[in-house]
């Protein structure tokens, strides 16, 4: 089937679910899940395919990581499957409404996008919590997973689809897409069958996507984090909070990549932070003046403050005050989320006024920011774009709404 | 000064702005309203010019009659600037909160966009009412205006950058974009500096914006809205209306293009609506089965449907049922205001959910889909895609977030 062909069949399958009741949808995941898990042997072993010919192409140990299946992260899809099921619907929901003095009664109304295309890298886990988040939200998707994940992706998709048609449902609502590159071009130039695109990726991938595509685009952005240790910190907190930020995670978005220390804090607290990222295996990259405190610090490059290590690398800098950390974040900061640390009303206040990112945080570690730690149950991504949805978006986020005006003959004056 | 400059000046203004209090900027608006006042001889003089050319250049007479400043044209932009001083302030509104388990607090805080590009059409008006708008929402606005009104722009922006500065804030928050075409393609491809484009105007405007744009783009499209008379309209409510939505304001994106009348009630309904129609001096195109009632209606062609008439002209077909009517809005309607005129719960329910539009209206004239019908005070546009605004756009819809977490030290686990 040819891509426009497949994406008539989403915008007719997705009239079909923007109606669907909450107790369909919710049925329809369940169905989804069971399918899954009774594909379990078909789907590893599709997976193992894709994971032996990565491994023969030579690809990173950590991308064929990303790419590998097991039993336990087959659960986990499974299971991710069924906790969508249990969050609320978001469509319907009111989301405001009021009378007019003549009586018309107006609603803004929660309705689904309608179809979402999602362009993602070689990680099948995406293709299952993706197609859920669609299908709990009422949106049909067209998946454009990676050629590297086809087998495992087809496997997926397979019984993504069966637990559709067993509740009575347009399989179709989820496809996977596949095909040369020429086929994300047509994806992007889809304009009015495709509602929106959304790249799950590295920069190159997002950058891609966002510059090329005349289908409105919600960038899920790289995270080039940001610690300010005020001049007022409370040194212990901005330990803990450091490592939280740079070590429990490092390979994702909202972990830290650079420490900003204020001047008149710097001579107590970093050798006593270099001492603990030294224990953490954390390589720093410093500045002449962190440089000179001890030699295992790496001198810094601009490079190291401009992108996203996404590992055990963290960049500090002195900075003179307050202006001079805000002034940095400004140059290097990818919108995503910037904290500092600091006893000082004044400054928390300033920083959090001033600072123009998805998510600013006082005294509390970036690691917070993520669909699940702030509740939403379930995330497509985070945003680092100002329109639509900033932050981590959730249910709510990958939805539209519509006017819904109900007189009995009112007309304008 | 060179886009680029310009831009860049119009990031620094606007993050002054971002922190502005509201008291500053309903005394900025009143200061620019002052001005502008005071300017009136310049404007008036300054749009004459524009005028002038226009006429020699045999531009249409409904071109020029929106081109034109008057005194009490003037009066009513003046007039909205003092309006928007007397809104509630959307910067800082905290959309929703919650503390964490752990004590952290998370808040969702409306926030500035940044710098918003407005691309329109030869109308001055909009230079003031976009700027009030902008600043009032905390963002600064580049305005690229047509070239036939730039004596008037230029006229009145200088007015409006006097009253910013007499109250202390950056001139450079409103700007206008002067220069050929290839700074609109500068515009369109300044993503990092400019953060939302904004094309009012036709649909040959917004089209190359939004196909053309790397800048995220709200569309605010054009309307080819329809009423539906259903089998069990009452005919005098569905007469009223379909007179006041062709009727009141034809020139306009909420008003009627097309009527879709239920075979069932075509032959008791259709006589007496071509004569009110008649009587209102419209044009009816009709299908067969209409053209054959009067010998008054032009038999509609295909392009009848497509379009925006902006007209008295209007577009007349009977449908089978409430199935073709919604197959027909499918087809034709751009996903604006869709009406439909019956007196069953059921034939409404199912209008109300299956059509795909920013405003869907149960036995109520489309003309109140409006910002200012709808109480929001001022309106930018009305939105008829799906992401981020979708139908009338006031002042919320000119912001973001920013997800707020204040702790005391707390790390994810």
């Amino acid at each position: 089937m040819d891509f426009t062909a497949q994406a008539r069949a989403a915008k007719d399958a997705s009239r079909a679910l923007a109606t669907a009741t909450r107790a369909t949808k919710d049925a329809a995941l369940h169905a989804m899940a069971d399918a899954l898990a009774t594909a379990e042997a078909d789907v590893l072993a599709a997976n193992a395919t894709d994971v032996a010919a990565a491994e023969q192409a030579g690809t990173a140990a950590s991308l064929v990581d990303r790419l590998r299946l097991d039993p336990s992260r087959l659960a986990g899809m499974v299971d991710g499957l069924r906790q969508l099921a249990a969050l609320p619907d978001p469509v319907g929901d009111v989301v405001r409404g009021w009378s007019r003095p003549d009586g018309v009664q107006v609603r803004q109304v929660r309705v689904p996008l309608g179809v979402v295309g999602i362009i993602y890298e070689a990680r099948p886990n995406v293709t299952a919590d993706a197609a859920g988040i669609c299908l709990k939200s009422g949106n049909a998707v067209l998946l454009r997973g990676s050629s590297s994940a086809l087998h495992s992706n087809t496997a997926v998709t397979a019984a993504l689809r069966a637990g559709l048609e067993r509740v009575g449902l347009d399989a179709d609502a989820v496809q996977l897409v596949t095909g040369g590159r020429e086929v994300t071009k047509e994806m992007m130039a889809a304009r009015g069958l495709v509602d929106v695109l959304i790249p799950r990726g590295g920069a190159g991938l997002i950058e891609a996507v966002v510059t090329g595509s005349q289908v409105p685009v919600i960038e899920t952005g790289t995270g080039n984090c940001h610690l300010v240790v005020d001049a007022d910190a409370d040194p212990g907190t901005a330990l803990g909070i450091m490592v939280n930020a740079k070590v429990q995670r490092p390979s994702v978005c909202n972990s830290l990549e650079t420490m900003l220390v204020h001047r008149d804090i710097a001579a107590g607290f970093l050798p006593r932070a270099l001492a603990v990222l030294a224990e953490h295996g954390v390589t720093v990259h410093g500045d002449p003046e962190v440089a000179a405190l001890d030699e295992a610090v790496v001198p810094a490059e601009e490079d190291d403050f401009t992108g996203e290590a996404l590992s055990l690398d963290l960049s500090v800098a002195v900075v003179d005050d307050l202006d001079a950390a805000l002034a940095h974040i400004r140059r290097y900061g990818s919108g995503h989320s910037e904290t500092i640390v600091t006893e000082s009303r004044r400054a928390a206040d300033r920083f959090v006024a001033e600072v123009d990112a998805a998510a600013v945080l006082v005294n509390a570690s970036s690691r917070f920011v993520d669909g699940g730690e702030l509740g939403f149950g379930a995330e497509i991504g985070i945003s680092t774009q100002k329109l639509h949805a900033r932050g981590p978006m959730g249910l709510a986020e990958m939805t539209s709404t519509k006017f819904v005006l109900l007189g009995d003959g009112q007309v304008r004056a």
